[in-house]
């Protein structure tokens, strides 16, 4: 039987995350044991910690849910992996392809690190289906940003923003589905437009090759200066709240805007006259399914995308990394093993 | 030189409502004279009389933006129609197909009865691009109700919305947009939940063929009940302000909500958990296309659709169809000449 | 351990159909015991007792791919279904949505009586996924005509062609797939053109709903004819062979036609001018997946729509229900049990 | 009145092309003076000097579809353009956005050069709605490939095929298209693959960024290979006749094939088993529409792309420009006003 260290909480509040032992189960039918190399973290998994979000978490519990690894065993049946292949989590066990998962009572929010267990863990024992081969051109620590951040951006952009060369995109602030956002935006040859407050942050993503760096304040009489009044095709809506109503001003007609982030105690609040008046499309984006992520990771290798890592900490260090998420990163915080 | 009598404003405020007459001039090149037979009011068209909502009315102020009439003269080149042809008018002049008109800043409301010159006329002389078909299957009256009501109804379910037999539909109200709405999705298959406060137009929305009658309030815990959970896979959301939340909580996982209506001096606001966690496209409706409008045509003769009238007045008592539709109707009013 | 008597071959060719008797094991880990009522003939299952299709067939090999039947039991960790509820079994097992299984190299034909076993038994023990819920208005024989004949109609017109109200669409012949066309079209509100060489048939098609009734000779003279040259929007293209030739000069400006049918040797050969000035979609059709079974289920419930059975036969008859199917049915052939 | 000197025909045959003089008249209302730049040549404009392609040309007829040039004088009510503006033509006048022009028995096949007159002339004189804005950042040389070569690979590509990054994409050929094919999926992150009977022309395509250089023998195996069996997502299938069969076998489960060329004459044939077991959507291009060939220059100005122009003539030398044209040309010949 393997020992796996991890980190976890015996109860709620993220001041008692400890790294404990646990047993590691063999794989049974369908299963696979993969060693972890790397994990990123997300805003939500601190809001795990503190309030468990009204899931049902199970103690000890172990937060976060993206991870990459190495399969070491499978358990029978398993056919898409073997033993070496590298892999990256998936953030919605179970969903493969097309339609979401859950009914209008009950809203899907199965992942992992919430109402599954967390990968925070030197092994972990999952079912096949919950892994997607990890990029070629990525090293873990890269791969393991893909699942959650990376996939949201892909799926607002791509998979239903079907974004193409020239489109005009305003990518709110510099966190990890924004600069994911960025970059997958100038993979397709969209003009980028990113908002900041910080003057530093908006040269980083200058550097990343945004097109035109915006401050927070005034973002949308810019937007609609530097376009002519075209306006902005996209919006990645990541601030919530209030920001709808300036997005709605910024978007084209007939423009699309993906409302993306875990403020789910905030109500959206919104004039009416440009939503019937520009005829938008206000697009929900929760992450997306497996096949879309299997499209974007032959994307990265395609397009030798580098996801961006603000911290890459130690496992012994999650604590840091936690810290650092709550000071706000750049792009991705990391927690290699 | 022919003369028309005219219902116009000379000033703002709908007490200056008044018969006049105005020389109707020959057809330019393009251009068709067309002789009036009916025309239906949109509430709409009693704001514009009231306030003007800021659009640049000329003085006489002719109002009204659905008719249906007979081609008297067409100007040199005109190859469409020919004297004799019955025709619908279009609501967003020079809005062929495919994307809309305008830009972020100037978003397109040039629409006939505001923009542009209204219809309340017994001749109209505009460009044979403002026009359309009638469906040869409905007489002047119920063709006239086509052009906004009903089209803004085709585009949110059809044309954007693409639904499909079995979708499971709400329709707010009994206005003429959500009567038109029951009866697309019917004629397509759809299972529709209607709602209204008042008993007896819940009646008659079954006798239409809607599947459910639901009183206005608590509909959202019927129609979860009546599917199993499943929710709405569309929601024609016409009631604006605070209803979008009612909408969110009722829709299913990746489904669609329209939002129809010209509120516009109201806030939307919205809680974003369901937004989130249920990923809903929710669609800005501004009427539509006139390709959208053929497609309609076409549709109501196949289907044989019936559009509803609630009330039909004659040209002198336009005073009485205002005021008709100041009190609510159920579908319809429409003006004949 | 029951028993089943169930029809199979030891060898190919059809002569060598018998009833036989097998054991049925217990429903392991994920699976489900099933007892058959109803199983619908398609041609390919002819296809297959003929020649095998190359399919890699174990001896003694159980036909057939389409049947409705009762849960008797479940394995461990089944979630879906309780016995006593009514299923249906799928085409395309584990093709659940989205994206199609396979590569280029190795297109997918892992159904249900070919690759996988056959129905045409008492019993049959298979997992949970391979399964949908029967409608609710249809008895066992029509339920079971669903998997193949139906979805594969409804997969061409609605999932992939989002067929509308007022659409001109042609169905060519009067299989099974062509009368699920013709209803299913007309559930949308569609205008179907049928043909057939037999005028008896055509009658028949026209007490279904079909609008116009067209010998198979000069049909596409007829169908633009009475489109006044508009030209079909979508066909259901069964002929296979040269028939695109005839379908692309039928077709709309930027129509669709469906190519539908196992006739695998067969060459296409069609005209370049059409196929380019048109601009149609020619989409090949491979049944569909489960999700869509789902949709075309729930379709069948709300619109009431009767699947077409030529021929109903006993459990003993199945040698006359297959030579039925030889001389061509009007829809579908069922077994009963 | 001004003189334009112009490039026609007094009868069909090339050997008959010379310089000629015309009056060029005053542009009436909604019309342009536009002064020709640069015009490209297609290999449709050979075919139409050869034999007519079955159009309605008149005498002395003026070849050639596409142009660049600057607006000398605009007619009453030009609103979209103003002299001094730089423009290019559209190849089907008056196909502005969605739907396709024409109907089933008559398909459209109103473009420059055929059925409406060229542009091989010093000076146009058209309806403004038959111009956009050329890209900013190319010369009138390489801005006058867009319309008619650079379109098709657009909506094939994008309008149509909505490619995205990570898509394995086959070019057949190094044609004008081709190569536009080429740099448009390069420009959205796809992976490409491109056909040649010439090592010189593969080699010449690989420094157009071109991932894998194919001979044209064998060219279905080795895309097999090299993407482990996956196939092509996308294959711009411009070699007509049997080469759909390479095609089909080619294909990615689901993948898209877009069939384009001029080949009128010839037949199209293919095998059934690949196009019914991978159900790969076979979808025929006619250039595009206005809207998109302005979001194509949009696109080319938003990444940079530049047409490959194998050679420039001058005006005096437009024979030699057809020459090279039939010798077969590495992207676009181009004439110098």
């Amino acid at each position: 039987m393997k020992i796996a260290r991890q980190w976890s909480i015996s109860a709620l509040g993220p001041e008692g995350l400890r790294i404990r032992e646990a047993e590691v189960p063999q794989p049974s039918a369908g299963e696979m044991l993969v060693r972890a190399e790397a994990v990123s973290l997300n805003f939500r998994d601190k809001l795990v910690l503190e309030n468990g979000m009204g899931l049902p978490l199970e103690f000890p519990f172990v937060p976060a849910s993206d991870m990459a690894g190495i399969v070491e065993a499978v358990g029978a049946g398993v056919t898409r992996f073997k033993p070496g292949d590298r892999v990256i989590s998936t953030f919605s066990p179970g969903r493969i392809d097309g339609k979401g998962l859950g009914d209008a009572r009950h809203p899907p929010y199965k992942t992992l690190g919430g109402y599954h267990p967390g990968v925070l863990s030197e092994y972990v024992v999952f079912p096949e289906d919950w892994f997607v081969a990890a990029p070629e051109t990525l090293d873990a620590a890269e791969a393991s940003t893909l699942p959650c951040a990376g996939l949201t951006a892909w799926f607002a952009l791509i998979e239903t923003g079907r974004l193409r060369a020239g489109d005009k995109v305003v990518v709110q602030g510099t966190g990890g589905v924004a600069l994911f956002g960025l970059q997958i935006a100038k993979a397709h040859g969209a003009e980028v437009f990113i908002t900041s407050s910080s003057a530093e942050k908006l040269e980083r993503a200058g550097k990343l090759g945004a097109d035109h760096l915006l401050s927070r304040d005034g973002w949308v009489e810019r937007v609609l200066d530097l376009t002519a009044d075209h306006g902005a095709d996209h919006i990645l809506e990541i601030a919530g709240g209030p920001g709808l109503a300036h997005s709605l001003n910024a978007v084209a007609v007939g423009g699309r805007i993906s409302l993306i982030g875990v403020f789910e105690g905030f109500d959206i609040t919104a004039p009416a006259a440009p939503f019937l008046l520009k005829a938008p499309t206000v697009q929900g984006i929760s992450v997306g399914h497996r096949r879309a992520l299997e499209d974007f990771v032959r994307a990265v290798d395609a397009t030798a995308l580098k996801p961006v890592i603000d911290g890459r900490y130690g496992f012994q260090e999650a604590d840091k990394a936690f810290a650092h998420l709550d000071r706000g990163a750049f792009g991705k915080i990391v927690i290699e093993f």
